[in-house]
């Protein structure tokens, strides 16, 4: 399958320069690192089917009604194990199922934030949560990020010097293969930034949809165990996480993990939303899950998508050298590569566009403008073959676009 | 089935006193007139399951990623021909699909309402759209009804009485068979109401979910068709529809028909919200759709909804003669019922839960508390023998609640 002719591309938010290369994507030939999508031909779609005909098949007068709110008890239940299989201690009634994380971001939002509110950033960060912020009139103050992720120094700092009335109500950030850094939180820094939110009183929203997507296997703690560690019922860590990467987008099922009352008032905020998620995508997702193929199918995606990072990674520095900085990360679908300030970034992506590659160029991560001479590129829809057609249109649109610099 | 027992009536909003009934609803032999839902034994649960069946055996693939927001092209084209069958003339692009009818209102405050506009909503109102506005800070002005739907002249006298800077942005209204009014807006007014749109300036969202179960089948024009005859490309109707009460709830489809522009910064809030509706319920929605199976299914569910209909009126009326007023709609699912002044609203509420029956107080639907003698009854889902031994509890329940006046 074509990977780039099929994704629609569609997961990006308008408002963001990213949608505004969409006209470019069905350009025949093209090839996209622009995505920021799983590759359809890694998802289990026999799997989804033979789950969707077991609903059916089941119970069908089961699935046509409204459903509770806070989502299915036997989807609430799955969840739960699978959160807790991460560290995320909880049970069915602690979870809110969701149209994808996204909603559960945006129903926090909601929820805590009213014009003027500061919000703490990681950025670069995903840009439909800049918007949903920006939307809700939220003052966004940004935290830089490295490959160990959030800067917790940077934010101590910060934090030490806001006046009181100014203070945080929220922090969000991907710790694990962030969306678009590809940085991993580290294990002291998670501790810390629990730490500083008990200080400051502030909500962390520990956005994970990437988590599952770990090249190494190596278990990476969530922030919200850390939390639980730390202060117990008092945890200020907010876990949200999606089936999206790992099972299907088109599912449209995410879910929260939250104290009661935030998730009742989460809940009522919905109600005015959607009322309810799907009850028929929800029922095949715990058809889905029961079905025992989650493991296999995530490690089957989850190994292709190292393999297409390792060549992206490697193509792009044995090509442009010193003139690009592109770090691997230890899982997720994102390259976040800085290059060489002699680079021109909209020649560059001119040029780029023009040969028939295309990235998301970075300031579409940034609230401010910061660093234009950064780029997203995303290994996950496209081919070992397309990668290595990319990389090569994307050396020559350096070329073009450089300065002084080879 | 016992319709009772099967639905979770949580399509009602939290925050309003509907969703403290729901602790009782699980009380053996209950009878609920309280649900805002459909039957779901009159839900055509079979030909959904032949739908989904379709779509996974036709192309899996197809339906894993994430789709465009604006909706799949098919499924647009389909609510855009169905739109057209009641007068609202469109193209596909100009639908967005959404979460139910209740997303595309959301949608439409998120877009439009900044905290402190005014929006005029007809009162009796549908409480998750009273809900919405509130949670974006709308100043809401309530607009009176009686059976012939919103009462123009006086939307006349209130607009010419306000001041420039307090002019609406939005009125919202269900002017066929109204929820909770059971109300249907005469031709007049609708034309009277497009009028007074063009000449103040505001938007006039007519929410239509309820159209299509019309007991007469006596073609009923919409305020979007007037929009569209008496001011063309200026037409300032936004249209909502929902497959919620004539296919199935649990699909999550609803649609929108709006000019490019409102429909471009809708599409941008719903990539903040849920980025797409899911694309497998839309192509479930459409494959059934193309199967023919829409009109007998929603014949069949009409014709009981009357039947069910005329057995709540008439044991109310003959049972409570002049103590109740609650004329028959001519369409939908509700009776909007008031009672004699003599009666105490609480009273009669505490015995009705006592007794096994329950409904909803009018207060739930009025912004402003307004008029407590007041209730809402739903025929839908009760069975013709449940409808009759809920009346007899009623009126027992009344007799208890009574001063003065049998």
């Amino acid at each position: 399958m074509n990977d780039v002719a099929f994704a629609p591309a569609y997961a990006e938010p308008a408002g963001s320069p990213i949608r505004e290369l969409f006209p470019y994507l069905s350009r025949p030939g093209l090839v996209s690192f622009a995505g920021g999508y799983p590759s359809p031909a890694l998802l289990d779609a026999e799997g989804l089917a033979q789950a969707s005909a077991r609903v059916f098949a089941g119970d069908p007068a089961g699935v046509v009604q409204y459903g509770a709110t806070e989502g299915r008890p036997g989807l609430r239940a799955a969840l739960a194990d699978m959160s807790a299989g991460r560290g995320v201690r909880c049970e069915a009634a602690d979870v809110l199922v969701t149209a994808g994380s996204q909603q559960a971001f945006d129903l926090l939002v909601r929820v805590f934030v009213a014009p003027g509110d500061t919000v703490l950033i990681e950025t670069p960060a995903y840009p439909a949560a800049i918007q949903s912020l920006r939307l809700a009139g939220a003052h966004l103050t940004p935290l830089p990020v490295d490959m160990d992720g959030l800067q917790t120094d940077a934010l101590e700092t910060l934090l030490r010097a806001m006046p009181a009335g100014r203070r945080p109500k929220l922090l969000y950030t991907v710790p694990t293969f962030s969306n678009p850094s590809g940085s991993l939180l580290s294990q002291p820094r998670r501790e810390r930034l629990v730490q500083l939110a008990l200080e400051f009183g502030f909500l962390i929203v520990e956005d994970d949809p990437y988590g599952e997507l770990n090249f190494s296997g190596a278990p990476v703690a969530t922030i919200f165990a850390a939390g639980q560690r730390l202060a117990g019922a008092r945890n200020p860590v907010l876990y949200l996480s999606s089936l999206s990467k790992t099972v299907a987008p088109s599912l449209r099922v995410g879910w929260m993990v939250a104290p009661a009352d935030v998730l009742r008032r989460c809940a009522i905020a919905k109600q005015t939303m959607d009322l309810c998620t799907s009850p028929i995508t929800q029922a095949i997702a715990l058809a889905y899950l029961e079905a025992q193929r989650y493991e296999s199918a995530v490690r089957r995606a989850c190994d292709e998508y190292q393999r297409r990072m390792h060549a992206m990674v490697s193509a792009l520095s044995q090509a442009l050298g010193a003139r690009i900085e592109a770090p691997p990360p230890g899982g997720g679908m994102f390259v976040w590569a800085r290059f060489d300030h002699r680079v021109d970034p909209q020649t560059l992506f001119n040029a780029a566009v023009e040969l028939g590659v295309l990235f998301v160029p970075g300031a579409a991560f940034q609230p401010q403008a910061q660093d234009p001479h950064t780029m997203r590129l995303s290994y996950a829809a496209p081919s070992l073959e397309a990668i290595a057609t990319g990389v090569a249109r994307l050396v020559r649109a350096f070329d073009i676009a450089s300065h002084g610099c080879t």
